[in-house]
């Protein structure tokens, strides 16, 4: 049923595209005591720059997620009770990230940058469950339907979805010590999710 | 016209990925007096469990609303007035949820958690007739066209239709007494809302 | 080209999706001072009304005006640039919706609510302007293209575009003089939003 | 792969729709010291012109760039790597479009105008850059698969291209010595933006 997989794919772009859109809201002078006077509101835009590093950042790593999210689902045949409950759990993660967001640009610039910087990384760190569950659901239908994914295909997806565990979790263990480092360990990813979209895009063709 | 099923698809389905989307930004730190230091934003995350299940609880529910409103969609041959303002009852439900969402997060851990988790509970009671009266539109365009849904397929979705509200009115009475047990009847219906999914698939194969 | 009307479709569909719910997001309960006692919760929801008339009152304007936005651009032939900026001024006004209706639930309930359900009302009196020059573009591009509109079909359309101004005029009067029959006079246009869209409708069968 | 240009054009889309829907977020009566008399919501109401001009600003250009982007778009023969990162670059810009739009909203009328309505001109400068990426993406992509843009047709693209930026930079440099004269400059653009649509359009018929 291709028709089922456009829905949920239609739905999950949809998701995405509203959790990216969201992030801007969390960039917001003071309400009280708005500065009033150039330098005051010159001095106020530039103090906001955790809240344009952390929007960048999550900006970023949701549109990678959701080529990657792309990608993941044209492995699939068909849309069966397993994958949408996987992809729900995928899509509770994509919706949480404006939060993490919002706690790292109110802290990032206080000494409590590094509990925001690991709580941030640690949300990644969850989410990569839901990307092992819904790779796991469209193995299991794809072999249930008789056209197993190919093995060195698979072995692709399966190396880089074993790496980012890993890595988010020393990007939280990094961050608690020092937070830029988290941070970079975390963006570090980003080559992995390019990359990665491509590497099973090509088989497809 | 399938045509028109699709436009009217796609319009809830918009609805329904805003509405979940948006239920992230009631969880949110004070604004006033942000914790600065590592011990204090630590327990003001923890501080916020109240938030992230009731989160939890709602993103669920509207992702099963989601997919049961897409099997029932699958019922109608034709897209006409009733359905479309009993459609429109639903997305009303549907649109309400985040406020209930964030009375029960604000208050699950005060004084006042039962009257939250009943206000929590008796919108979904009152969500129900809603589902009841997009059924009805179902049955009575398919009826008119000549095409009545068979009796045994209705029979099993109108009894989890009547079974819901009974439950969710139970949820309403238990949380006035007991938050916990409220929210837990109210999220045993997960079951019924995920198995009445697929069983509707069923006969359209 | 379809194509084309498919796109400006959807993307409207998207606007008024969005606006619908957002509606939700100006029911809230005063962050500073929330109640946590059961009496007090339960007082402070009930308080609440103004909110929830507001929020029902627009949640069905928008989704009438969805509905009949839908039976209007299948009038359309193809998708022109008067068309598209005539369109962007009707979108224009379907965003603001969720301003006066914050304005009417916070001054409902106060002194201030003439000139608040005044405001309300006002909005839609701008807003027909929208509706008159995307039905002016869909008109001159059938022309053009040789295709009018038979002057029956489009005659039952005008009187309606003609009727639902002066009704809004009449409105903005009546609120300013007595909120609760401004916003009953409001309301009454559903009927004819209801009723022309499936006018519409019926000649494209 | 068409296909893929839909999936591109949809979440893209999605990304405008919200964007523009967001802005009306950034409209609010002060919540503190409700006025709650007739005279005062009148004037309340009326002291919000800052608001409602950044908003019409906003809401238009949005609205222009995303007919823009649709006609872009359709000079892209296939989806490819460059073009999901530069056209990721370009709705980065669109989504934060709400932010600037609310500073310029909320410093308007006070003596820091220049700096609000120079950091709204600076944000559009910067935004032109991700137009050129991703124009430069489809240049390259429809140059590699051996069926370039003809010369004539990517010249008058390009022309604009080149004038927008430069319209952008002196917005800013106006806007800092007067406000006013800022914003007219860059409004000024709207104009490119609706002919180069059509201009890019035509050859495609």
């Amino acid at each position: 049923m291709p028709e089922s997989t456009a829905r949920l794919e239609a739905f999950s772009d949809g998701v995405f595209a509203i959790a990216i859109t969201l992030l801007i809201l969390e960039i917001r002078l003071p309400a009280a005591g708005t500065p009033v006077t150039t330098a005051g509101l010159t001095a106020a835009l530039a103090s906001l720059w955790p809240s344009y590093l952390a929007f960048l950042l999550s900006f970023w790593v949701i549109l990678l997620m959701w080529i990657n999210h792309h990608e993941l689902l044209k492995l699939a045949h068909r849309v069966d009770s397993p994958l949408l409950l996987a992809n729900g759990l995928l899509l509770l993660f994509v919706t949480f990230v404006p939060f993490p967001t919002a706690v790292l640009a109110q802290h990032l610039a206080t000494p409590a940058a590094n509990a925001a910087t690991a709580f941030y990384c640690a949300t990644f760190l969850a989410g990569s469950a839901g990307w092992h569950l819904v790779l796991g659901a469209i193995v299991a239908g794809r072999r249930a339907s008789g056209q197993a994914i190919p093995a060195d295909q698979l072995a692709g997806i399966r190396r880089a979805y074993r790496t980012a565990p890993m890595v988010y979790a020393l990007s939280v263990v990094a961050a608690w010590w020092q937070p830029a480092l988290g941070l970079l360990i975390n963006a570090s990813l980003w080559v992995v999710w390019v990359r990665l979209g491509y590497r099973a895009k090509a088989p497809a063709r």
